[in-house]
């Protein structure tokens, strides 16, 4: 395990130290050591949005805490999910008293700790809705939509209702913004190496090399189908066969694309990938609004890159574009 | 090879395309294929600031491109110098009448098409005056200067550079200023593992597991010590021990912080080592004025980081604290 780390047991907690000191014009440390917020929040008349996760997928979660996006977040583990208790104050950090929009990934871990805190923040006179990102295309058949996981769709999910509460909407509009931005979005990733969880010391799965897995989840979870590796383009064709039937996305449409690496795979590749990806789109009629190629949400180590599309109509466009400032994406208006 | 290309004789070109496509919102190409430039070059009025190098370090060079940055930049194949074309013609690109400050780094072929290019230019009637960054202090003893490779500290000449440039500096003041930020900065490296140029198919160099390279190359040049592999607390005290008293760095300066990643390190173990970095330097009573971690010059998938301090003063700072707008850093006034 070739890593710069001290007790691997500790990871978390000297991330977060380097983390705060580094980004101490965006975010501070709150009362609980596994919630940290957006230096301004609760911002005074605006929708409190809150997400949480495991570490080890850096710059998520913590670095989309900031102006426009969200405002308070809860760490967990690496691969783990936060404390009931992580989320739940995280939602008090970021209430304004306008309510809390939770907007997280569909993870067992998760689901749980956030139905938790939604309780009791409820009984301490906190209104808290949630949405749960089910994007990954690959982790369940359509017909079971509500099993499939939240990958790096959520960046978007996170993008839509932080622009919308900044707008400011009301929870339910916030909301209704965030569901609008997940169901149209679907993504899927390809995984050609694994990784290690350091207080683990070995991988928990393996790529043979030569391989590629497609559908591969955050965590390792299995993918849909291994094969000899392939071309850049043949990837970008495969990604885009499991997603586009599946929304669908048709020709006419626009969609706000986003490659995004695994951690280890070389950022020149990501636009490798993204060139063919936005060259088949266009074949198709489906023109790309906006994209975002880099690593936007990683698995320590792994190599491989997600393809993420999100259909967008006028409302959507102009959420996107909202001006943000966080530590994984800073956008101009 | 666990790779998402195409050819691998064809990588640059392939990158690029997806490069332009993604970011037509800051970056346009040129006539020359291995030249982009700012979608706004060259800006009336202003100093044109050009750099250049090889491929494989993303976002360096091109992703430093963009509003208050660099002009225009050339491209060379992976870990291979531009062309003195390639520079002569970003030159062009980027000069509005008021000259061009060329800033770069000491390679022997980036050094002699850059002498070249600015030859040709003059003969065209544009004013060319250049800085070299050496700041790999690694890299040769401190009584052979000259003889060392410029590495990630580049990125703050750039900032500076084009700090002063969008201020309304003269070709003089702006290559002052460049000066200024280099002579101010020192950088090490430490090296985890090797990395493969696609077109050669294995590494040339090769780093033991359980063993750490301390000045390794951003290429993989030879570093000045192999030993076993360390904790990030003590990786960082032995980069620190490097930098600091080659400068020297001592109680009472500020200093701009950077911390990048070599490509395949996961993130979170950046801030663990900017953590402990912070930390001796305020022990030592030197201030961190502003801190950047994240992967900000790479070298495609080799693990490891590279610390580079800047001293700063009020110009210093108020030149790092500009706002800009390009790929590989974005920063909000």
């Amino acid at each position: 395990m070739q890593r710069i780390i001290n007790d691997p047991f500790n990871c978390v907690e000297d991330m977060l130290e380097g983390f705060l000191k580094t980004h101490s014009d965006i975010v501070v440390k709150t009362d609980n050591p596994r919630t940290i917020k957006y230096k301004n929040a609760p911002v005074p008349g605006k929708v409190g949005v809150v997400t949480g996760g495991g570490s080890g997928h850096k710059p998520a979660f913590i670095g989309y805490c900031g102006k426009n996006m969200v405002d308070a977040v809860a760490v967990g583990e690496i691969f783990a999910s936060p404390t009931a208790k992580a989320f739940l104050d995280a939602m008090k950090e970021a209430d304004s008293g306008n309510g809390v929009a939770c907007l997280y990934g569909n993870y067992a871990g998760d689901n749980m700790n956030v139905k938790m805190a939604t309780t009791f923040a409820e009984e301490e006179g906190i209104t808290v809705k949630t949405v749960v990102a089910n994007d990954d295309v690959a982790s369940a058949p359509k017909e079971e939509k509500e099993k499939r996981r939240g990958v790096a769709g959520e960046i978007l999910m996170w993008k839509v209702g932080g622009a919308k509460a900044a707008k400011g909407g009301n929870l339910d509009e916030v909301i209704a913004a965030a569901q609008k931005a997940i169901d149209n979005t679907r993504s899927v990733g390809i995984g050609l190496t694994s990784c290690t969880i350091p207080a683990v010391g070995h991988s928990n799965f393996k790529i043979e090399p030569g391989t590629m897995e497609v559908g591969i989840g955050h965590h390792g979870e299995p993918g849909i189908s291994v094969s000899a590796l392939k071309t850049a383009d043949e990837m970008a064709q495969e990604m885009l066969d499991i997603i586009l039937p599946d929304y669908p996305f048709v020709d006419g449409d626009e969609v706000v694309a986003l490659v995004s690496g695994l951690g280890a795979t070389p950022i020149m590749e990501l636009y490798i990938l993204y060139n063919k990806v936005e060259e088949i789109l266009a074949a198709k009629g489906i023109k790309v609004y906006r994209s975002y190629v880099g690593n936007y949400f990683t698995s320590l180590e792994m190599m491989g890159a997600t393809l993420t599309l999100m259909k967008v109509d006028e409302e959507l466009k102009e959420l996107v574009d909202e001006e943000v400032d966080t530590v994984g994406m800073k956008q101009f208006k």
